[in-house]
């Protein structure tokens, strides 16, 4: 029997080492794997694949008993996996689970979120990588279904593995009763009235970044916002080669018309 | 004649609105457009997509004359679009330009770069949008041929328009004479040996985010490295939908096996 013959999970979000989406996370996959947990010493939302380069990284050990590591760190999602991968696990992770984020994580989001740019930052060392999202932001959200299929998935995961490149992207909604899973694409759409613009309190003006999303397909049963307005959890496949390949052949015609 | 006969073209960057590439942009670009300037008040660089939803956003106007208003903006690149599109401009922009960047955006970097963040917001707002760069890192590089290729491929773009949800990520290599433009995809590799591993002045262990970047497919000469080592500025169309539509049906099974 070999000293590691269990499987090795990195873990992190963007929410922070304290969220309970993290610590729920934790707990459910403690019988399948070894964890090495690395996430963000304070929430570090909205960060997509942001990498911190012009000050150093910092980490801080604040858990480690048998087959469960927990560290802070004052980067990015993005730099945990970096850090985690590189520097703290000696071997080199089976899968990287990223969540289990307080807040929807569909559609036009995968491309803002931390959490899924730590899910893309895993896929891009070559390991098997999962983002998980409930859709619910408050701070005790209850987790119970997005526990439930996540935990499916990651150990699906484990076993089968995913094709090189692609990572997935599991969202939950929040109601007791999840109809199922559904694979699905990513929503076309975009945020609209995205400022609240309002006064500091020496009269100048502030842009306080909010807003809605504008769903341009809510009638297309294939996409992850029809699936979590329908009762089930999404689980896109997500590439991380964003060549459009298919534009490629009338663009050739600019090589020579420039 | 209507008030606006000139296109509206918006430019950000993530260097920060002092660098030398935005400014070499702004000149370049000022004779085919009206230029709308929303860029960091600081360099914003390795920042991807990220937004910026904890603390308010502050503008600042610092130049406004005929055709060229320039902005400053505490935020991310993609910030900087969204204040553009939503607050500042009266109108649609008929194009987004993003850079000139210090440095290559080409690769996986693209998935890094708030350069290229900024044109991918564009794209999801329905603009025309571009991201430059240049493979030279320092303050004073040389921008002349990362200039006149920028121009030529603004003016077709703007001319032609692109794809729905597709931009345009042009990277220029740091020689006198560029071969010609060759459209690309998007280089499979990593970054590796990415830490350096230092003390604080307290003596505290701390990580510096460097590395070099490996190639996994030098030879083949569809990649954008390819083109850049081979003289030639690489153009590779970006697209915003990051769903793996090929991975769908091997997934689907999932649905039913959880």
């Amino acid at each position: 029997m070999t000293e590691h013959t269990k499987p090795l999970i990195l873990i992190t979000n963007d929410d922070g080492v304290n969220a309970k989406g993290i610590n729920e996370l934790i707990s459910a996959l403690q019988d399948i794997g070894e964890l090495l947990v690395i996430a963000p010493d304070c929430a570090r939302s909205g960060m997509s694949s942001a990498i911190t380069a012009s000050v150093p990284l910092r980490i801080q050990k604040l858990h480690e008993k048998k087959d469960l590591t927990i560290y802070s760190c004052s980067g990015t999602p993005v730099d945990c996996v970096k850090l985690g991968v590189n520097e703290i696990s000696c071997r080199k992770p089976d899968l990287v689970v990223s969540g289990i984020n307080h807040g929807s994580n569909a559609a036009v989001s995968v491309i803002y979120s931390g959490t899924l740019g730590a899910t893309i930052e895993g896929c891009i060392f070559g390991i098997p990588s999962m983002g998980i999202s409930l859709t619910d932001h408050s701070p005790d959200a209850d987790f119970s279904q997005a526990v439930k299929y996540g935990r499916m998935v990651a150990a699906k995961t484990l076993k089968e593995g995913l094709p090189p490149g692609i990572c997935l992207n599991l969202n939950v909604p929040n109601i007791p009763d999840v109809q199922g899973l559904k694979v699905s694409k990513q929503t076309k759409g975009y945020w609209k009235k995205e400022f609240e613009v309002g006064k500091d309190p020496s009269g100048k003006t502030v842009y306080w970044l909010t807003g809605e999303f504008h769903n341009e397909e809510p009638e297309n049963k294939d996409t992850d916002e029809w699936a979590l307005d329908h009762g089930y959890a999404s689980l896109v496949p997500v590439q991380i080669d964003m060549t459009a390949y298919h534009a490629m052949e009338s663009l050739k015609g600019w090589e020579t018309q420039l």
